[in-house]
């Protein structure tokens, strides 16, 4: 049978608490497959969640965690494909296969989709059982921690391959966090010219370092700065990366004729939006949501290739047990990104 | 030299007034061609010109009007494939040719767009001289009371053009007013499946009548209703014809996932739309102004096949000098379309 020493777990306990326990792996079931935890990512999801607002769909405690790295443990029956010691990532996404959604061939968003680690437990613990069809292969020589940005890699590479952004094309990035920077990344990868739209001055500068043009919407005027640089013409995508209603209100004028918005921020109430414009410019506002495999396949490559600045995005790495402090960090805008050091809990 | 009797004209004269006038006929000068206008339509734009929505943008005394039909009266210097006496119906748009919309193939919403009848005199005159080049070929034996419909037909071409609509697929149509009705025709003319949401009773009866199912917002669980009829999935397009905020809000819940929600409809203040449903669903919000040349070549056949209702449409046909009480029949409610008979007036 299979036998292992407990292993350390994060899990949201309700009431703003990360509680750390100990747990006892289970094997991995038929059509699962056991993966040692190397690093877990904080993202703004983890913390909605730290903070209650998703209180209404995840179950307490929930271990949660999906943006993750790690090397398969052990393997269960009916798995073909994989052996102990690969090193992988988790696509996070079970999808029922049944809805209208899945059979048109959406089964990212799955009408009935079980997002892995908010809707079922997730990677903050030593030991993650997963169906295998949502491991995704690191090339040799990879790094863990940089692979733990696979996952809001993957999120940028979709947003990006559903604006369809074309080589030389403008685009504007409202917003310059985690997710901003990542599109702006991936944007200028695949032949974008980009500038990020951002208030805060020291993340303004973290953008700059990273070599992208950079705009303060409260000393330019943005939409005159994107008509100029545009030619006349206006920005070809705008990405809302955001979340702010007065982003939203204005992403409208920084688009040219048939020009593309896409939403990637979350805005849990109705937003302002000018649809005067969106029928003057026959604009198109896209939204964007998770990913599919091809985008993790392309995240991976450019992780591995160096193209994310991987670096530059992990501000940190804590320990399992600083758990809780690391969100505060994130709250008070003092990370990039943090890493939480599973492996080194086990 | 060119020489003719005056003309009756029909302008508006600012303070929600229109004011009947003569006016002697000018020659078409180089490039254009005189059309010897048969019927005008009155549609919304022109009431919101009447309202002075628009005073911002038009000239007073301006003769509008930019739906209608009518035969060639004379030919400019240098047009060539047109005789007088031809049959015609006129695309009233005028686009540099130059801006970044026109040189990215967006004519039709040229960045300094000449809309004529609009920014330009129209065809409430009994002789109006166009750019040859606005001309659109009417087929004989078309009843040119009916093809004063095409302007509007071409709208609700572009617009399910513009969504993509698929045959078979299912369409919702918000507004069951001149434009939802066209749009209802086309899209079930290309193979859609539609049901017209309209609160008005009568103006549902009406819809009912030309074979559409309708609802009855007030009446009936909408969200309930598509997705009973969608088999779960919610509906492939929506289009917005209403320009209310209700139904803007409401439009993202009725779409299905990467659903296509259309903005038809002219909204003069930002609208709040459920941007977290955009995201959830990978909705596709596009904006849909105008026409293409295509647009209107498609809606000449349409008119000539009897594909669109136009008798049902056409609630009656007023003299020219019965301008001013057809609008206040179109505000109150009492009609769904009126022509002019520009003709009678000459």
């Amino acid at each position: 049978m299979f036998e292992r020493p407990s292993v350390k777990t994060a899990a949201y306990a309700g009431d703003r608490t990360i509680q750390i326990a100990d747990a006892e792996p289970t094997a991995p079931e038929a059509g699962q497959v056991q993966v040692a935890v190397a690093y877990t990512g904080l993202c703004g999801t983890d913390l909605h969640i730290l903070h209650g607002n998703m209180d209404a769909r995840v179950a307490r405690p929930l271990v949660f965690g999906h943006e993750m790295s790690g090397t398969i443990a052990a393997v269960g029956d009916g798995v073909d494909g994989w052996t102990v010691g690969d090193a992988v990532t988790v696509m996070p996404l079970a999808w029922d296969g049944t809805c209208p959604a899945c059979l048109a061939g959406n089964s990212h968003i799955c009408q009935n989709l079980d997002f892995i680690g908010i809707d079922s437990p997730g990677s903050l613990q030593g030991l993650w059982n997963v169906p295998a069809e949502t491991l995704v292969r690191l090339p040799a020589g990879i790094r863990l921690d940089h692979a733990a940005l696979v996952e809001p890699v993957a999120v940028a590479v979709h947003d990006v391959r559903r604006s369809e952004l074309q080589p030389g094309q403008k685009a504007v990035v409202i917003g310059g966090g985690p997710i901003g920077v990542l599109i702006a990344t991936v944007a200028r990868h695949f032949g974008g010219d980009v500038v990020v739209i951002e208030l805060d001055p020291q993340r303004r500068a973290q953008v700059q370092e990273l070599g992208f043009a950079t705009l303060d919407p409260r000393a330019v005027d943005q939409v005159a700065w994107v008509e100029q640089w545009s030619g006349g013409a206006g920005a070809d995508v705008v990405f809302e990366v955001s979340g702010a209603a007065v982003a939203v209100l204005g992403a409208t004028a920084l688009a040219k004729v048939r020009g593309t918005i896409v939403v990637v921020a979350i805005h849990p109430t109705p937003r302002e939006v000018d649809l005067q414009r969106v029928f003057w410019r026959e604009l198109r506002l896209l939204g964007a949501r998770v990913y599919q495999r091809v985008d993790f396949e392309t995240a991976v490559e450019l992780v591995a290739d160096g193209v994310v600045p991987a670096d530059a995005l992990i501000t940190r790495i804590v320990a399992l047990a600083d758990t809780q402090d690391a969100f505060a960090d994130l709250e008070a805008g003092r990370a990039m990104k943090i890493l939480v050091d599973v492996a080194g809990a086990r």
